[in-house]
């Protein structure tokens, strides 16, 4: 299957190289990075270049905390700056989790939260979301056990766009910390929030909460290969044994980038024109009665394609159009993810090629049927 | 133990900070980077903002099979570019080993080499020095089980500056092929070779070999966090997901800093000035008749001292002198090890105080003892 999903995505990579390929696969936003911050980088890069500390740079790790306190109401005693959210991630994982321990994922989820527990042999349990679409808190009540370790938490959610409420991030909490599990909340879409709704960071609420953020999404930087997470020594501590050895620190070039990033005034990218494709997407496919998870967050549509996802993104691939097939988010067959982060004409091309090979297969099943 | 590890480096960190610090714990060299590197850099960052292909920029994998082939007689089909050196090493071994397997180390050795097998608790064989401080194949051969599935060559090695010779690679590359191992070749010291010595890479000599390069040491740029592993795609392509899942890709800006190093027409930095300084503290060593290992390369002497010699760095960090314990390389606790990439003045100061401080405790031993 990893082999599998591997060979998929080389061809997908092949494709986007086309240059008339249409590219809904895409998980980078698409709005210039902040003028300030490459000059900044213009101007001093030739003193960059040694190690830094493990930990990153002492003036980013003070920002970054700073940044939490303000827009998060999380006050972590800890940072470790990494080489993007990714590593964090990893890092995490392969701190706290062995093959006697277990894992916890709200499904549809980003598929590289399960690298580690395969390596581990972790087990992996998943909780898809309940009839409305939202996280299901009584099915994770029953799923844990005395081996349960972490829950991950991806909110606003790629692929779905769900965004969890003050009120699910404080049932979370109350289970969590009733069972003394710890949560990786993965927070990297946190700036892509519609209809006025809120980012409620679970770190606030309990230090059982190790929090990971990157400047990829929010600065439109995901070159610079920056993120960190945050937390209270007690959980970040031993994280550390593990960065250092796996990457001992991150380019000191990005991390001045990142410092002049955080000292920005206000958000560097405008969230209506994400809010304006998204709203162009949903009005595509509710015209046309297709389904899809009613995303609140993030920059992506899960859509229902009531078909094997996989045999349809590789027929639309033919077509040069990416888009990436539910698979790869947790083993659902039926649904794919498309990206709005690209412009209006791409979008508008690419949905309606979508829904027309959607379609063609319901003609075939009817031919064959009849 | 780890925790007293880390204490110590924490507590030599902090030091190291400050102004009148004797620094002999350096592992980074001294010399400016190439201009020319970092103008590239200056002149299009803002063009650098974006995530690369997971393998690294194909111009960066082309110039570095490139570089290969003429440099070290290696025709690597597969590049990864990592973040760094250390990101390579311990991708690979997060693929290649597991709970059921044994590694096997020359001692000492660079410590972070311990970290994965750790974690999967491999059993870890390490291999002395024979008498003469160099390799000892006939203790390998003997500690060659089943099980075994990795050794580790880094030659020139940190911390003894041991260089492999040629009969000594073929040697290792005989028993390799005939039990069907993974050499993992970490080669990063590969330019500092003295004594008109050469560097020869196992890889040249078998398809069993993963190569692993940075541009820290050769170019002085750590700062970029770069490096590489090379090999067949038989071995590289399984730690293609490793590397996915663990930091997506590199820095896009140091990727094109290193584009900019490997089309360098010569060497960018003055071997000579290493050799002086090598010359110079041998001088001293063997003025005071103390031993240490003949270093043939990288820029370290591995100096024996006769005493605990964590309880002696401690003492020498009471005096702000910076050496690295043996202990951290391989719990050996007669050694310490000390850079040479740094200031003839520092050197000498460094080397003084280190002196002095051994003979204080013979003299200390001395009165106990009468």
């Amino acid at each position: 299957m990893d082999t599998y999903v591997n060979d998929f995505l080389s061809r997908l990579f092949r494709v986007s190289q086309n240059v008339d390929s249409i590219n809904l696969a895409i998980g980078q936003p698409n709005f210039k990075p902040p003028e300030c911050v490459l000059n900044e980088l213009k101007k001093n890069i030739g003193s960059y270049t040694k190690y830094t500390d493990v930990e990153g740079l002492p003036e980013l790790r003070t920002l970054i905390q700073k940044k939490l306190i303000i827009e998060n109401k999380i006050k972590a005693e800890k940072i470790i700056v990494t080489n993007g959210a990714i590593e964090a991630i990893f890092d995490t994982m392969l701190t706290y989790l062995n093959r006697d321990s277990e894992i916890i994922l709200f499904s549809p989820y980003y598929g590289k939260y399960t690298t580690v527990p395969k390596l581990f042999g972790s087990k992996i349990k998943k909780i898809s979301l309940n009839n409305n679409n939202r996280p299901d808190f009584e099915t994770l009540k029953q799923s844990i056990t005395k081996k349960t370790r972490m829950i991950i938490v991806n909110s606003p959610c790629n692929p779905t766009g769900v965004v969890f409420s003050r009120d699910e991030v404080k049932q979370l909490i109350e289970i969590v910390e009733k069972h003394d599990l710890i949560v990786l909340s993965d927070e990297v879409y946190e700036k892509y929030i519609y209809d006025g709704k809120e980012h409620v960071s679970p770190g606030q609420y309990s230090d059982n909460v190790i929090t990971i953020n990157s400047f990829s999404k929010t600065y439109s930087l995901p070159g610079l290969r920056l993120g960190y997470l945050a937390g209270t020594p007690d959980l970040v501590d031993s994280i550390l044994d593990i960065h250092m050895s796996n990457t001992i620190c991150s380019s000191y070039a990005s991390q001045m980038a990142a410092i002049r990033a955080l000292k920005l005034k206000k958000d560097c990218f405008d969230l209506s024109s994400f809010e304006r494709r998204r709203k162009l997407s949903m009005n595509i496919l509710n015209d046309n009665e297709i389904e899809y998870i009613y995303p609140e967050g993030a920059f992506y549509l899960y859509i229902y394609v009531h078909q094997d996802s996989v045999l349809l993104a590789q027929r639309l691939l033919d077509n040069k159009l990416l888009v990436m097939p539910s698979m790869l988010f947790g083993d659902v067959h039926n649904a794919v993810r498309i990206s709005y982060a690209t412009d209006k004409e791409t979008l508008e091309k690419g949905l309606e090629l979508l829904i027309i090979n959607m379609e063609q297969r319901a003609v075939d099943v009817y031919h064959k049927n009849h």
